[in-house]
């Protein structure tokens, strides 16, 4: 039977989101909330979904499942009043920005049973997804080393600095969660440095926005991430993983692979430019992930325990940037 | 206004067709025609088209645009009555396999004005774009010699040889189309070699699997294509134009971009293996390219002109490989 | 015991001969002669050569073999002389730049037993030697289809073209000679087309700049060369071989290997601009070969008859190119 | 004048620069020190030079320089000995593996006014200086982040690690000089951690066979290192600066670069597998560098301060992984 779905925000993540739904034969979104016009009514026209108030979606029987796309200060209550309306979760990271919150929401979702995907969407990326089959199947050994370079286009504004929570529960945070993806084993130190390089007015604001972590695991297994808030070339997204019989890496993506050769040399375009269309194959086959649980009932993946993992990372990153100490989870 | 549309065809590309013109919401599907029970039903529920005749659909002043992907020998005669029924017209290559008849059709499309827009969709290929747009931009100078390696995964069966009008008129012809896209003067003389390396029983039926062309412009331009049925790391299509003052070249597209390292070498996954994935967003652009024709009434490129004269190369290609001689067009 | 060898022609291409001589053990250069005083001169004090004439090199019995670096029209003649004289020799290529004479002078050579190698360098490259060296190994199975682009940094000068031969003779001689160290069997089609694209004052002296030309063997395997006089990125020098298992390429050769990005994306720096300095390694590993030869009494390869049906596919070449026809060897 | 040399020290390397001085006209290898027969007697022969006693060597006033390429704990003594010799001073790194002793070695070539230059041959690799001329050009802008990514084929044998310093001083020591040179500012911090992945019996010898270094300089810019002293498909050397403006990044090396495609793929050939093939451009221009510096008086480059700065970084590097900690230089 089609899934009936419900979308939480209607900015430009849930938009995509929406899109995606509509395009899953198994799924249709029946309703979308938000409080600011405009935006909302768009993706109620171009789905046929009815603009409700979350109340009205909470209280919707028919409804099984909501997208939660709102701002991160939202995410814990609406995780936990979705659980306890008994209705699948799919929540844009962070869970919180306060790891003590988000302990409280794991524990309710535990509580209820809840079902809850939490979108680190990288993990859905088809190279991504390569590198980690590569590794299951063997390809190079045992993982040994993995290596994460980072880099946004450019710095946001600081309307957004502001409320991001840092550099680490923001950007990095991906990362952390990549690194646990490849690395097979949990992290258990944590060591970071943080730099204001590109934009002071960012370290006026107490953020950082140049960043380079050192994660080790139990084993000995290491991961290094290099992070800049700006890049020229565009998007910066590779990862790399040493095994103890070879290596496997995702190449950067470009819109268009063309070469120009002239006396100046052989030029490449630059990389994607934006995060959403570097990784729109990533964000579709997140929700069909999503789609895949709700109908199959089963355990999701990434989870709230992974988003409360990534979270408590970046606080220790934090703290070892401040202290410059190694942290040790 | 919403434009209609329908689709006289319902196989593989007809589908691709009726997804692309759901996907923009300037047109509707509104009607699919294919004698064939099955798919054409499959189209209309995922559409919302009415499954109609031909004629019906040929009748209907309601309807703005056909989309012909039927078998090749209905083309001209599909053109035509569209034509004179006073529709837009998309159509898949070729036109016809016999050259006259395919003048005879263009004939019509001159004398009743009509709107014939032909499906060499590799003209719409983002790298490939890419690369004519080097060129418009006079990132290379003057236009000299144009490279074309152009290698399918896998030879088609026996049973689509018979039809296919040889090699020449069946792969090449993309080729020759591009050439010409970029090349920026038409072909004066076509000299060609075909062999039968891949498959014996090519041979019988009296085509070739393997090919080399050699195309020449008024003034002095050269382009090379190099043609195999058959490459075992997957479609192999590259395109490369030499200038005064640079070069520009589109690499092969691969699905992912991974590259794993080992004691053998360092190795990245094989191409893209189907034509249909290589060139999913290129079937798009050319079908939004067809909705801005039907929408500016503007000139359809490529036109009817352009398969026919796709289709003369072809033939003198195939009088050169037979005869061994130079063929002056 | 050491070998002795004489250097006859001290331009640049014989200083570097002389060079590769002075760093192998089982050689020394005991002699160098040439009019022209100064190059001569220098050669011969870095070697510990003496300077001497080619009458009084011939009549040396102690010297065990000759290098020919002299002008195109004198090679005929020196082979001959030499091989009367009981010495091996080296050539640079060509034999000569008329077919008969080239013949005749192969002629003298089966007569007078004679150890003659010819200067095709490229074969000797370490990177097209793995190329042949995949194919050797089976790598790429059965060889169907030989892609080589070839084009130099800049056209020389008139006074140059005015006794190169032109084109084919001069430059595409280099890649007849790579289609069949690479295609495996021997050619018997050959077309062509030259334009004057580059420089007019080379169509003003009755030679091409642009060539493009597809050879065939008995068993239909195709070769493909595409030659510019000029390459505003330097000395591209690429080549392909398309097989029924697979394919295996030569990528282009450059100085430097980094990557420079920004907003106008990735590029690579130039090729090597020199013929001299891209293929160092080729030129040293082809006197080692030619020291085998002495050393072993072996055979020479490339061979007298390698360069002499080098010479016969090239005026077929010219042929073809003036008349417009496939000319069948 | 030509300048005499005298190598102390005829393993491998004192076998190399032996060769290098040799091609270079503005010096002689004049004489040559080893305790051990054998290889001494070669590179006497080889090159003309006297084999000698280091004392011999000392009190000959002819000789201008000397090369120290004996083991490592000698090499504080020698370079004291002929820095008061008055002789100039080319030293293979490290200085010594005790740092206090390398101090006190420098002061003696402070206090004697000695020409001591460290073998740090990357600096001299051509793609390392190329990305360190693009900085230089203001191609990147401000340098803000260092990566490098340095793995050894094979781990060493254990009488090797015995001896060696461990990992840090050993390995890594040329990371830190490189992204000393790179950073263009000094390092301020350093953060490390080691691993025993590799093999276990260099962790009970009490070493690292996998490392990750942060380094951070006062300005805020930071270093990543990754090492390990085993990657299956080669001598892994990678370096990449991220600027203000752009990055620039130096690709690995290999002996050929073909690519072979099949069904599983396209495959490149395995790296360079050994320091000494990969580095040979860097061992020759080095000892460049080290003659013109004999030639002209000049100040040297690596310097014994770049020698001791390193050392320091890689005690840092070591204290930093043993105890968990961030350690400010």
């Amino acid at each position: 039977m089609v899934k009936k779905l419900a979308l939480l925000g209607a900015g430009r993540i849930g938009k995509v989101h929406a899109r995606a739904i509509s395009e899953d034969k198994r799924a249709v979104l029946s309703a979308v909330a938000d409080p600011m016009p405009g935006a909302v009514e768009a993706i109620a026209e171009a789905t046929g979904a009815a603009v409700q108030t979350i109340e009205a979606i909470e209280a919707d029987s028919s409804i099984d499942a909501v997208l939660i796309c709102t701002p991160t200060n939202t995410h814990s209550d609406l995780i936990e009043r979705f659980c306890r309306a008994g209705k699948a979760v799919f929540c844009e990271k962070p869970i919180d920005l306060d790891v003590k919150r988000a302990e409280a929401c794991a524990e309710v979702v535990r509580a209820t049973g809840g079902k809850v995907m939490l979108g680190f969407n990288r993990r859905f990326d088809p190279h991504f997804q390569a590198v980690r089959k590569a590794i299951d199947d063997g390809r190079i050994g045992k993982v040994e080393m993995v290596t994460i370079i980072s880099r946004d286009p450019g710095a946001p504004p600081p309307s957004y600095i502001k409320v991001s929570g840092g550099i680490f529960r923001d950007m990095t945070i991906h990362d952390f969660d990549m690194a646990r993806f490849l690395l097979g084993e949990e992290i258990s130190t944590v060591t970071a440095t943080g730099s204001v390089l590109v934009d002071p007015e960012i370290g006026t604001l107490g953020d950082y926005d140049s960043a380079s972590v050192i994660l080790t695991t139990a084993s000995g297994r290491q991961a290094v991430i290099s992070n800049s808030r700006r890049a020229s070339y565009g998007y910066d997204q590779r990862i790399e993983v040493h095994g103890s019989e070879g290596s496997v890496a995702a190449e950067n993506q470009r819109p268009v692979s063309i070469e120009i050769a002239n006396g100046n040399g052989y030029t490449r375009p630059p990389l994607y430019d934006f995060f959403m269309t570097r990784y729109t194959a990533a964000y579709a086959a997140e929700i069909t992930a999503f789609l895949d649980v709700i109908e199959n009932n089963a355990t999701p993946s990434p989870s709230i325990e992974d988003g409360l993992i990534a979270l408590k990372i970046a606080d220790a990153a934090l703290q070892s940037a401040k202290n410059r100490s190694v942290i040790t989870l």
